[in-house]
């Protein structure tokens, strides 16, 4: 196997969607609608054979080729793909960690920018994702859904009229969209009012996750919340209903910065400039420790306390100081230790 | 009480023996002799009453004034001082903490650079004390010894055939004199060397203390190693005696640095420049973290890491932004949490 030149061109790049120029950017660092849909008359992924699978992506690739919206795009056969370039899409949040783990054939094919993307035969036979910057909920599901109209026209998905979408696993029935947003809440986490916000989010039955996604951990203040219900909601009260949520999360941290810096300023800037000094001098550093030290910076960029470093290059160094990312970059596998020292060197070359 | 115009004169300076010119100055920050005198036919301070204690100033300091020694010093009464210009002394090494504590008759005389200095009235009625920058102590036995003698020719000091000099405390008898050297040993921390060297300094007869003296805690890596036998030995014995074990510290600590950085290098480096970053950002900075950091990166000067800043910067910052220090420089008395930020305020203009 060799590197892949589509992976290579992506390399030391930061995703489209990652430009913080999105509404509410000092909070909200993405949002991202999903749809799953799948082929009829062919089994679901985890039981099709590989003839079908194989079959599958032939279908999906071409009906996607065919549309304009993936113009400019590329295709990638993940099955042929090096571990360390499967793990990089997982950290562009282009591919999933199931996706990257065994050698099924799949497909995956993404947009300009990668804001529009499409994964074949990951969990579903279509994993059809769009991006957007900041709190853009209705503009990243209009994207999907032109996308998805285009690829319905040549394709025959597994519908229902009782059910709606068919998929692999019953959570995603109906219309098989997931909206999330990934929002940065350090202000709630200092007022410790981030336990009974993230309660509130629950009940309503919005799930609260990782960075990473479904069973990855909370860190460095960031949150991905997202709609836990498919079925019996149409696809735009879904939307409104996450983004009504959304907005109410960005009040209540921005109410909490605001009591931060009349209460307690000196403590807040003092920590946020503690982590600048760190993340601009450190000679190594783990990935948990960027993540928390970018944590801190970007407070200082949203409280406009720092100003000589921007949200996109702290949302991008979240992304391109990952470990496959550092491995492509300076073209090495690398041992973990390596990495911090590697990781470090890229952090205050970039910051600097 | 107004403020003190020669106390004024030296406020935002640092003292002539913090300049890291001496031998081994990127391990010992000074070397100072400290001479205990008193005058016959006086009672001892704790016994002098006011008429006596103002005598005794009257002849000392015009036995000071007719020689050449402290040409370009000056007299500072120190009974008329406000409590911040005592402070400040003491921040200095130029007065103990016991003379700054009641209102008897002292005086202090400062002589250029405040190389040398006359405490009178402390203890003992003479405290002649003279400072040089590293590992010098000859030389500052040298400085002190011809200061003494020509006050020995304009003054009658107590003096027993069989004793030697007399003084208040039986702990300086004989020779009255108390050589110490204040060294940096982050090298023999790191490599939990420090104990065991210590224990056979202490085993050797001599005293290890902190950065203020006798009573001060050990902090930020810095021990001042002084002898505690003032009888039965010759001035000459004395100082090369410490000399000797002042030395064989110093060879202690450059292979605990020399092993730090073969089996280390990494950690050590970045240990030394996240105290870096943190120094020359923080926008709140205790004293006692000060002196950890400025130690960590003093660490890093002395090992060729840091070349963007001096051991002098470093040696002056651990006096001059001591509270009062602080507080004349800023010209504003001040709550410690105040201090805490004009003290990362001047750190950050000092370094950068």
């Amino acid at each position: 196997m060799i590197p892949n030149p589509r992976i290579e061109s992506l390399v030391g790049i930061g995703s489209k969607w990652l430009e913080a120029t999105g509404p509410f950017s000092e909070i909200v660092l993405s949002s991202r609608v999903r749809l799953a849909r799948n082929l009829s008359n062919f089994p679901f992924v985890h039981r099709a054979r590989v003839k079908d699978l194989k079959e599958i992506i032939t279908r999906c690739k071409s009906a996607a080729e065919a549309t304009s919206h993936l113009e400019g795009g590329f295709y990638i056969d993940v099955k042929r793909l090096l571990p360390v370039d499967l793990q990089f899409l997982v950290e562009r949040h282009l591919i999933s960690l199931e996706m990257a783990g065994d050698g099924k054939s799949r497909g995956l094919i993404v947009g300009q920018g990668e804001v529009l993307s499409l994964m074949i035969n990951e969990e579903d036979h279509i994993r059809l994702q769009a991006f957007a910057s900041g709190l853009q909920l209705e503009r990243a599901y209009e994207l999907a859904s032109d996308l998805d109209d285009a690829l319905e026209s040549r394709l025959e998905y597994a519908f229902s009229e009782k059910w709606g979408f068919l998929t692999a696993c019953p959570t995603n029935t109906g219309t098989g969209l997931r909206g999330s947003v990934l929002i940065h809440l350090p202000g709630l986490v200092l007022t410790k009012d981030i336990d009974k916000v993230l309660r509130g989010v629950t009940q309503v039955g919005l799930a609260v996750r990782g960075f990473y996604g479904e069973g990855s951990e909370v860190e460095g203040n960031f949150f991905q919340v997202s709609n836990q219900t498919t079925l019996g909601k149409s696809e735009e009260d879904i939307i409104s209903g996450l983004n009504k949520v959304a907005k109410q999360i960005i009040e209540y941290e921005r109410n909490a910065r605001e009591m931060l810096v009349a209460s307690a300023r000196l403590e807040v800037e003092d920590k946020i400039w503690r982590a600048f000094g760190i993340l601009t001098n450190a000679r190594t550093l783990t990935s948990d420790e960027i993540i928390n030290l970018c944590s801190a910076v970007r407070l200082g960029v949203g409280l406009g306390v720092m100003r000589s470093i921007s949200t996109k290059d702290l949302n991008e160094l979240l992304v391109l100081t990952q470990p496959a990312h550092l491995q492509k970059v300076y073209d090495a596998e690398m041992e973990p230790q390596e990495r911090d020292v590697k990781r470090a060197e890229y952090v205050r070359n970039k910051l600097s």
